[in-house]
């Protein structure tokens, strides 16, 4: 099965309808965007007159006839909802995937000049009434490594470079500098840094990948991790950041979440942990992703967020 | 008095003192910005023979000798320095700047960057152990108002902007966008924006300029203050945060400083005091801005640099 777009005559009279867990802001985006009202059905929802769009995150049984035309999910992932059922034949599926690379470059960049700039010590500081001055540190001239090269990495290094960091991206095999890196390195090869970032995928490669070994060569450097939580033995960071090879850490992932009130990971020192929050969905993102869909739908193409039904992806 | 330049052979054979409270890595640096050895000197040295250059905040009376070519101050205001006593005939004196602009950018990115990854929420739920997602929010698209579009002004707008913020600066006159900014308003057009800075300094007609008619107008935005701290009336901020027209606050400058336990400041909801620290001349910029002097000096001109002392500026 192929994906196709959406006649002129079709979008024009289309009805919209959003799921009833969508949130009242989004919904009203959704209106603005079309230019036209939007109906948010309850769990029940009757079969609508005409063709169709449904903005959601499941498919509701009764909507599942051929006045679907096309469906947007707010969710990057459309396994569950394609193992739900067998799709309506010819229904656009289309998904939100959201400005992730951004988001992750924003929360690193975040943390960098948080610890730069001594974030979190100045609000412990206003609890306390307390007046003392904290020389800030700038982040122009310093080196970040980034561990995995690709979209996110890449992500990460452009917007850390704007601020002046050298970017060094540590791939499998050290080649021309992906965008955003100053130069690359090999995995085990030795560089300076005052950052060390991960946004590594999990794979047979990556499982514990940052051990006793690595930790202990990192020379002091703050350890950031937007990658996946089991690319990290926790143990072995503990040790390092007791030993200060790790100057600190700021860890989205960890190898099991949510962690429990008991978990190690709240006793490490100098530690946050941000409760895989980094490349959250957003709102916003439903709304952007479903916008440019429907641009490209206006503009007669096939949005290059759509999913082939019969593949997955 | 004119301010000259030091001659290729007194370069050559010039001794670099360093004033005794000098830390041991700005010694270390000095040397090998020099490539040479450097005299950490007591509070009472003896004169050297030949010529020299002395690093510090004062003069010793020893060192006013014929035999002083160069002083390098690590402060910017030299007015303490020059009321001491007669400056010796013929000596020159440089002073550190530092990077004040690129500095207090790099704050206020940080503080406009933590409150969109919540980044003293997340310390605060590592301090309870507690795992609990945050929903972060994008600077992308975001608008910025920069109120003062001097130098520093600039340097925080085009840190902004580097980020995706949209930036708008006001200026007492209108005028075409000074670089950093992508449009002017004027002080009292109203501007829509998420952030609201101020790099202003106290004249006149600045003092008391944050008042309840101007807090009234933000429309809950952030409000961050680097400029000066009589700008700003704390009372009527106070009434704003509570009536949510100033969403949060983050406050380097205060009219008064340093704040008493008891200060107004500690008790304003949502805001953080950052104890006159954004500005901060770190051990770095002495280096850097000594360096930079040397490099003007074997080039045979007179460092950008350099004071009058004469005129004190």
């Amino acid at each position: 099965m192929t994906v196709a777009a959406i006649g002129a005559e079709d979008l024009a009279r289309l009805r919209l309808l959003a799921a009833p867990g969508l949130a009242a802001p989004v919904v009203r985006s959704l209106e603005r965007t079309l230019g036209r009202p939007v109906e948010q059905v309850g769990e029940d929802p009757a079969v609508p007159d005409g063709p169709y769009a449904y903005v959601g995150a499941t498919l509701p049984e009764a909507l599942r006839g051929d006045g679907l035309l096309w469906f947007h999910s707010v969710n990057a992932g459309t396994d569950a909802l394609l193992d739900a059922g067998p799709w309506p034949p010819g229904a656009l599926l289309t998904r939100t995937v959201g400005r992730m690379g951004e988001r992750i470059a924003q929360y690193v960049l975040a943390w960098v000049l948080a610890g730069c700039q001594s974030v979190p010590e100045f609000a412990a500081q206003q609890g306390r009434a307390e007046w003392r001055r904290i020389p800030s540190e700038l982040v122009s001239g310093q080196t970040a490594v980034v561990h995995g090269t690709g979209r996110i990495g890449s992500a990460v290094a452009g917007l850390l470079r704007a601020c002046g960091i050298r970017t060094v991206g540590v791939a499998r095999t050290p080649r021309e500098a992906p965008p955003g890196f100053d130069a690359t390195a090999g995995r085990d090869e030795p560089v300076a840094a005052r950052w060390v970032v991960s946004a590594l995928p999990l794979t047979g490669a990556t499982r514990g990948y940052f051990g006793a070994e690595r930790f202990a060569a990192m020379g002091g450097a703050a350890f950031i991790n937007v990658g996946r939580g089991a690319t990290v033995d926790l143990v072995a960071l503990e040790a390092a950041l007791h030993a200060g090879t790790v100057g600190s850490a700021v860890l989205d992932v960890l190898p099991e979440e949510p962690a429990a009130p008991g978990d190690l990971c709240w006793r490490l020192p100098r530690t946050v942990v941000t409760s895989h929050s980094a490349g959250i969905t957003a709102d916003e993102d439903i709304v952007a992703d479903f916008a440019e869909c429907l641009r490209e739908l206006v503009a007669g193409r096939v949005p290059a967020l759509a999913v082939d039904p019969a593949r997955g992806y």
